[in-house]
C-alpha cells in the first residue's frame, strides 16, 4: 500500500469546502486548512466556520491575510466595492463579484505553505458549477495550475480536486451523510447578519439542499422564489 | 501594426528586473512596476532601489506586503532564518535560500493585479541562469503558469520573459546601453550596508559584470577570488 499524502485543504467556511476538509479525513493526513482573508464583504461571517470545523475536526487551522488584494484590486466582493448583485449564480451579472485571478492567488500560496510544512497535496472544494463565470474556476486554468504547482515545488505537490466531477447537490448528500453541521457554514456574498437568500451563492446554496432533498438549516432573510437558471452559453 | 500590449513588470530591484523595466518601456505600455516585500533579508536594500527606477521613468510602483511569508514559511532567505551561505549561486546549498514557491506567488499577484488594471501581459526578468536550483524557475513551472495565467484571466494575459534566452552577462550588456545605473541596484542576499561579494547572488553579480565587460559599480565588503562554478548535472 503507498502511503498516505500529507495534504492542505483549502477551507473558506462554505458548503463545499468544509465538506472537502471531512471528506479528506478519509483518504489523507490532513497537514492544516488554510482560509484567506482578503476583504470580501461575507469574510467575518464565513472564516469563523472554518475554524469552527477544523477544532472539531482537531485539525490545524491556518488563516492568511491578503491585505494587498482590498489596497489594490478592484471588485463588488469586497467591502467598499458596490452592491452583490441578485439573481442566479451562473447569470453575468455575477462577474462583478470575481476577484482577479483569486484561485491562482489561493493556490500558489497554498502551495508555498504546503512545501513549507513537508504536505505533498492541495485539496480544492472545485466541482462542476463553478465553471460558468470565473475563469479561473475552469478545468483548463485548473490543469494548468496543477501542472505548474507540480512542477514548481521539490515535493511534486499534487492538486486534489475531489469533487470536479459532481454537483453542489452531491457535495451536500455527502455532507450529510458525515454528519456536517451546515449550519455552521456561511454562503451569502452580501454578509449581513442572516443569509440574504437572493444573491447568487445564496440561490446556489438554496437549490443545492433541494436538489439534495436535505433540510437546509440555513436561516434566509427571504425565500423569494428561486431564479430560473440561465440557458446554457456556448 | 498591432496594439502595443499593456504590461506589469516585476522589479525586485535587482540587476535583471530593473533592466528589465528599461527594456519594456521600447515595446510595451507600462501600467505599473510592482515590488513584493515577504520578509526577506535584503528586501530594505532592494525594494527602494526598484523605487528610484520607477519613480525615474515616470511608472507607477506598487509594493505588496505579504506577511504572511514571513510568518508561516521556513527559509534562509527571510529575516530571522539562518545565514546565507557562501559559494557559487549554482551549488546545492543555495537550495537553502529557497522561499517555497516564490515565484507562483509572485506571478499569480501580479496576474490578479494586471487583470484588476486592465493590463494584458507580465514582464519578467526570468534568464537562462535561473533554473538549476529553484523549481519555480525551471522551464516547465514556468510554461504551465504561463498557460493557469492566459486561461485564468478575462484579458488572456501574456507571461513576457524578454530575457529567457539569454546570460546574466548578456542583460547587463544590454542595460550598459540603455544607461541604467547598476550602482541603485542591489542583489546580495545578505542585506548588509554593502554587498558582501562572497554570498551567491553577489558571486553571479561579480561573474556577469567580468563576463559583460562592463565595469562594477557595486561597492563590494569582499573582493575574495570568484569560487568555481560546479560541474553541471544531469
Amino acid at each position: 500500500m503507498s502511503e498516505r499524502r500529507n495534504v492542505v485543504v483549502l477551507v473558506s467556511g462554505g458548503i463545499d469546502s468544509v465538506t472537502a476538509l471531512y471528506a479528506a479525513r478519509e483518504s489523507y493526513d490532513i497537514a492544516a486548512a488554510l482560509s484567506f482573508r482578503y476583504g470580501a464583504k461575507h469574510e467575518a461571517r464565513e472564516v469563523p466556520f472554518a475554524r469552527w470545523h477544523a477544532a472539531h475536526l482537531a485539525v490545524p487551522h491556518i488563516v492568511v491575510d491578503l491585505p494587498f488584494i482590498a489596497e489594490h484590486f478592484d471588485s463588488h466582493l469586497l467591502a467598499g466595492g458596490q452592491e452583490i448583485p441578485k439573481g442566479h449564480y451562473e447569470e453575468d451579472t455575477m462577474r462583478q463579484t470575481v476577484v482577479p485571478f483569486r484561485n491562482g492567488i489561493f493556490l500558489s500560496i497554498a502551495a508555498g505553505f504546503a512545501e513549507s510544512t513537508g504536505a505533498d497535496g492541495l485539496v480544492i472544494a472545485a466541482h462542476t458549477g463553478d465553471h460558468a463565470i470565473y475563469p479561473d474556476c475552469r478545468e483548463g486554468f485548473m490543469q494548468s495550475m496543477a501542472d505548474a504547482i507540480r512542477l514548481g515545488t521539490y515535493a511534486k505537490t499534487g492538486l486534489l480536486r475531489p469533487f470536479i466531477g459532481g454537483t453542489k447537490a452531491e457535495i451536500v448528500t455527502r455532507g450529510a451523510a458525515l454528519g456536517i453541521d451546515y449550519g455552521r457554514t456561511w454562503s451569502c456574498y452580501v454578509g449581513g447578519e442572516r443569509h440574504c437568500g437572493e444573491c447568487g451563492t445564496c440561490v446556489e446554496r438554496r437549490e443545492a439542499f433541494l436538489l439534495a432533498g436535505v433540510a437546509d438549516p440555513t436561516d434566509y432573510a427571504s425565500l423569494a422564489p428561486l431564479p430560473p437558471k440561465p440557458a446554457a452559453r456556448v
